[in-house]
């Protein structure tokens, strides 16, 4: 592609300015080839379907098949994008153009960059989105699975750090698949607004075209469009920080649960046995087997929250109509997607390698533990709570520890150690999995039949 | 209330450890009397109602009375949250004790604080959620009124703050309306999450005594209940924060509204008069009247979104069960939720104050905002888009400018200036506003139901 | 005062704008009355002295009189500011002008509301930050303390929680103090930043006034003037925002420390006694002594931080000159320093109230605490590092645990367990704690001469 | 290197819990090779001088020349940090022992990872700084340029963006200026805590090795020791944060100057010339130059501002000693660096190409921009200022204009218009200037000293 070509479109821009606003797009545009080739066939298929078309549908399949080539290209490595090339937008128009004459110059028509990564980022995150959702309901199984192993494995409950009340491994395990149940709700209110088009919104005042928004949405498996055109600009950077909240959410269950794990594998407490393989050494301590992924995954947590806080910062207070901040918004939106998912993934593994040690369990167990169970002895014998807690407090150095076992099989109201709804929150987790799994396919039905290839195999 | 009572319950703590643990809870925890008290209403019955029960019908029905009387106190000015309280349970327990003697005493049984300030923050932020989805429909109404009646009126779009294409007042009033939409069904699923009860989870390990998790449910008005009680202990601060990262993109939609305003009341625009009686004033400068509240706005949504990353970071990485930690997030979650529904209300008045100003709106047409539409015509005439870009650059002095209500007029696609869906907007705007005051009215019902006197008039 | 008066100054404006633009400031702004009052002092002085002058000696010194009325009147509890006030400017100038009549309508020459707040925020965060520096210093020398009187007491170092290597609790308190004197630095820039005069900007353009910027300076004790006026409005938000960085750094070092005291508390270490009476109890749990005040550290340190987040998030951005944005940053400021010299004198009691178990910390040294120690001793035989690294994990069961006092006498080199420089780092706090009480009485000198009456006795 | 000499050291990790421990270090590590070279160098040297030496001094010049042939390599780009070697350091040490044999294995003699780590990163970060710190003085002399040129070329001043006093481009300029060089304090009180030496800490509890910090110290060109070695490990995170919080206000200082460039070079102001090639174009609109990179660094301010959060929240709450969460705070570090510095050449850039528009300028200037010159007019005739603020508020139509030349030459006081020290503001740049380059010459000097080669030529 020449120069001159590039000029057209991107101006002469001083080079330290041109490397500047470029910035990490060149590197991070290669996780997008696929999304911009994928709407950018809608486009050209929408084009030559509009009245009056602008492309012939012997046009469109000529664009569409250009694209699937890049595709393919990129998956084997050829495809670079330039300094020059600005973005992936850019340096695909250019190749197309190199490939296609005058009808790659013609693609562009009715749409602007900026609708091009919105919709980009939409398709990137739609099906990141449904990884997170799948990898959370793995994991959710994964501790429901130890909860049904451990399920009355007594665990003294803590509070404040202090010993607190009987309670057990499978009400422990279970908490946290649980939390991330409720995460997935969060997260699939962030997914629903993520699942819509705003492809024919242009520079977000629309154009005097008869674009089919309606037609593109369908063609690349949206929910539906957003409406209005500024608004479906005014998405970029909202949409984002909507997903890096939800992402959030998942991150802080799983930095509490790291930090248990960090702290019950201390020899002091030897509740759960850190699996070897999943611990890195020391450089000059012999005798380290160091809980670093658990640490890493509570770091991360605060990483996320601030890409969170980042997405919201950077959009807030901007005046209507695309700005060039959004586009730092990119890299904490994909950094903490991957994240994420490479942290669900550890946790997995985490969970599934943990061994949860009885006799250290049971050994956890100081009289002080059943002190309030003490006090609703007292209580059953018609004794007010409060002078119930009143003798009990008193009289604490002589307090005698009860059956662990006894203690917790008395705890069977709903949600009590003694009545957790495994079966339940199975099926829950199962539901999600497949929400997750159905959705992938419906997408990669859509671009199946957008580019006449079977997606994502390319063939 | 006798100190000994006091101290029977929270020992003896050293003056300075007290005032410094207590913090704001005994100010801000004023805002949660009635939340506490209907808690208690609904523990006491389902006391009373469990097998075996714990106290008698008659004993649950005078402790609500007392409850009742209690609120009337705090609604009177005659209810007081002393330090040596601690926090609004122990206030309004010791208050029962002294108005009911030992059946006071016997109110706590198989619940604790921790539980009760969750069930009391969920109690809290239901009416404030309602709240907020109410006032955020009426500003998407007042936006969407302000389309309608100037839904032709031209105003050029911008990006980068630079005039781009032609455009209208219309699209930029129900852009923000739609974005408010967008908005609450990230509010919505929120308000989902805290609908549910977490009453009887006791400190997080459930109780050795057959508590009615369900009923209590029922008689509080909630969605459902949580299941396992560790995990309804550990929603605490991840509630807040779900809700507070909701209310951020509230917040960041006004903030954007906000800054426009800023913007085109200059006047070097002058786009729009600011109503006199809502700016401010200079105390050296006779001749200003300032933006303020609009520029409130703008600080207020940095505020609300650096809260939700507050309330995460403080939850993050917190071993199992309940720390005191998750008090520091009561502040930040109560204004949090004040700060978004009075940004909400005075952006109200503003939108309803602002009067465009017609003849300066179309004074912001240069040619240039018509470029793409030429090049778009010399594409209808078989120029491919770049080349006609290209022409159209190189012949940028010359370009002239067009008519702006003829090409608004071009711009029919979906959700364009001339195609903007203004009754389906107001048609989800009201569903909104009616999703709000029916879960209000089942709230209250429910509550009056509980209380056995009508509420929320408490006659 | 009459309303006429007030209007004359804020003009009319809508009662629900108002009481949204003048939010909290009529509750904080109670905090800075004096310093409201002491940069009016200076700010009449200077009228008087400016050639020509606006006031003679006589007014200027009837001005200052009436101010330290209202500065007694508002110790006493008589002076308020109404929300038709605004804010505590407004309050005292119309209190003076109530008392003075013209006379005080001729104090707001050459000056302007945002000058004033700029200067009274520098004014209190001057004597706030040497409270906290002196505050800092002192929990630096209990920590120092400890490390004295437990010098050589065997405490386990850790690394990701695991047990590491030979200590001593000297070792891990002075770490601390040194933590903290570090964190003085970063602090005492922040004073220093912060220790300029401002007042005299006006409203961020100067005045066609011959004010004299220099003199108000020497009369308020500040170290010297911000040149550029524009500047000088700018450095609002700014030197917020440097100094709540600055307490996060304190309340970092809080944070870590507190960490240590939740965790080595805990029954199964046990290494130190938490006074009862700094503990509090659980409302259901007779036998809780909970680490609350440990945890509140723990999580105001989170607060503090995205404080000083939020101070820079909110001045970002925002155009030349001031903007009511910054009007939000208040409270932070205001809450973070509170919260920050709360914190620091709460550790203070906490650290002096710990007693190290001699007996726990020996019984936390397992064998692997020696492996680095046995492999050194191979490396002293002549077996190269890595080698003997490698012999020593191979044969780890067979590891034997050395004498701790043994192992801690050979860490000789500066810095390790048996060379802390205790005498040295005292002498440091030292030096800060004068530091911060000669500047305080020299401001208080400042303020004396001023105002005419002793200052802070005001008698 | 063979896998089983790897292994020695980290032991066998599951590839997926390796691959997530490394992490980005294998990448970002490429930047810090220098650094952990010369870092190694001064180890080797020292053990080859403590009591009893670890080396011979010719062992210990055969370790710097090998360490010297990294460096070349590295520069040569023939150095590769692999997974398996997951992370600089061992990837060197590695290298070393293929080359060195047993001499190699015996370098990490009394030092750990954490330690380098520490060490590689006060290297990285006092080098980054005092580029920083220059390129800050230079942006500054750019402003004085600027404001030197247009000393008494008027510019309205503005407050909530309204016009509000006469004031020039020299004022606003400088200002930017004045402000950068309040932000070096804050950038230098950072360079001085990084400024120290943290090698010789170890795993931070020392090692039963005389080694000796205070030649390391000397040998690497710090300016001391960090003391406690506990203490020095836990500068970690600190450090960084301190760093970046520092730099986050040279951006906000860079964004409101930027935000003032977006709003200045709109066409309804044109106050200022944004030279072209410095600006980016449409993909769709032909007439678009936007100031793209103005944007960005508006953006990127956002960006550092929230890693500053970001390393102070992994840091906070840790407890004593190493936690591997630390490892997270890396990136942020160095992409805050890298990107305040390109922020700040940008804007230097920007700055020099700015060309203001005299014309427009003094367009700006409405009669309200007198109004308060007005009322002081008034005021040097006997009212008192709230009366002539009064009158002139009243008759606001028939305010006339005034000369802004003559407006300007009124404001002389301190700071004001018409004195502005901008040769003293120059004086102040150039310390900076001069501070940050004899620094980095004695940090080069230091280093050649210590390999032996001229640094950084290497020649």
């Amino acid at each position: 592609m020449s120069m001159a070509a590039r000029r057209t479109i991107v101006g002469r821009i001083d080079g330290e300015i041109l490397k500047f606003t470029a910035g990490d797009d060149i590197k991070l545009d290669l996780e997008l080839v696929e999304a911009d080739c994928i709407g950018s066939a809608a486009h050209a298929t929408m084009l030559s379907r509009m009245k009056p078309p602008v492309l012939t549908p012997a046009e469109a399949r000529r664009i569409v098949a250009a694209l699937v080539s890049v595709m393919k290209a990129h998956r084997a490595g050829r495809f670079r994008i330039r300094l020059e090339d600005q973005d992936v937008h850019l340096a695909v128009e250019l190749r197309l153009t190199a490939m296609l004459g005058d009808l790659g110059r013609r693609l562009h028509t009715g749409r602007s960059r900026n609708d091009q990564v919105a919709t980009d980022l939409r398709l990137y995150g739609k099906a990141e989105l449904l990884g997170v959702i799948e990898e959370a309901s793995l994991l959710a199984e994964s501790l429901l699975d130890m909860a049904a192993r451990h399920l009355k494995t007594p665990m003294a409950g803590r509070t404040h750090l202090q010993p607190a009340m009987p309670a057990t491994v499978g009400l422990w395990a279970s908490a946290y698949a649980e939390s991330l149940l409720d995460d997935l709700e969060v997260v699939a209110a962030a997914y629903r607004l993520n699942d819509r088009n705003v492809l024919g919104s242009a520079a977000g005042y629309g154009v005097p075209l008869a674009v089919d928004r309606v037609l593109t949405c369908r063609l690349l498996g949206f929910e539906r469009p957003v409406r209005n055109v500024l608004h479906a600009c005014h998405t970029r950077g909202k949409n984002e920080s909507v997903i890096l909240a939800a992402l959030a959410q998942l991150m802080l269950t799983l930095s509490r649960l790291a930090e248990d794990i960090i702290i019950f594998v201390m020899p002091e407490f030897g509740y759960f046995e850190y699996p070897k393989e999943y611990g890195t050494g020391s450089s000059i301590m012999p005798q380290k087997v160091n809980p670093d992924a658990a640490e890493l995954v509570r770091a991360k947590a605060a990483v996320v929250a601030q890409q969170a806080a980042m997405a919201c910062e950077i959009t807030r207070g901007l005046p209507a109509g695309y700005n060039r901040d959004l586009q730092e918004i990119k890299k904490p939106f994909m950094e903490g997607l991957a994240s994420t998912r490479a942290s669900l993934r550890v946790m997995t593994r985490l969970v599934r390698g943990l061994k949860p040690n009885e006799t250290a369990l049971r050994a956890g167990f100081g009289a002080g533990v059943f002190a309030t169970d003490m006090a609703l002895r007292l209580v059953s014998q018609g004794v007010p709570f409060r002078e119930a807690y009143r003798r009990v407090k008193e009289r604490l150095p002589e307090l005698k520890a009860m059956d662990p076992d006894e203690a917790i099989a008395m705890r069977t109201h709903l949600g009590g150690p003694a009545r957790l709804d495994i079966g339940g929150m199975r099926a829950s987790a199962g539901e999600w999995k497949k929400f997750a799994r159905t959705r992938l396919e419906r997408y990669h039905a859509a671009v199946s039949n957008l580019l006449g290839v079977k997606y994502p195999q390319l063939e």
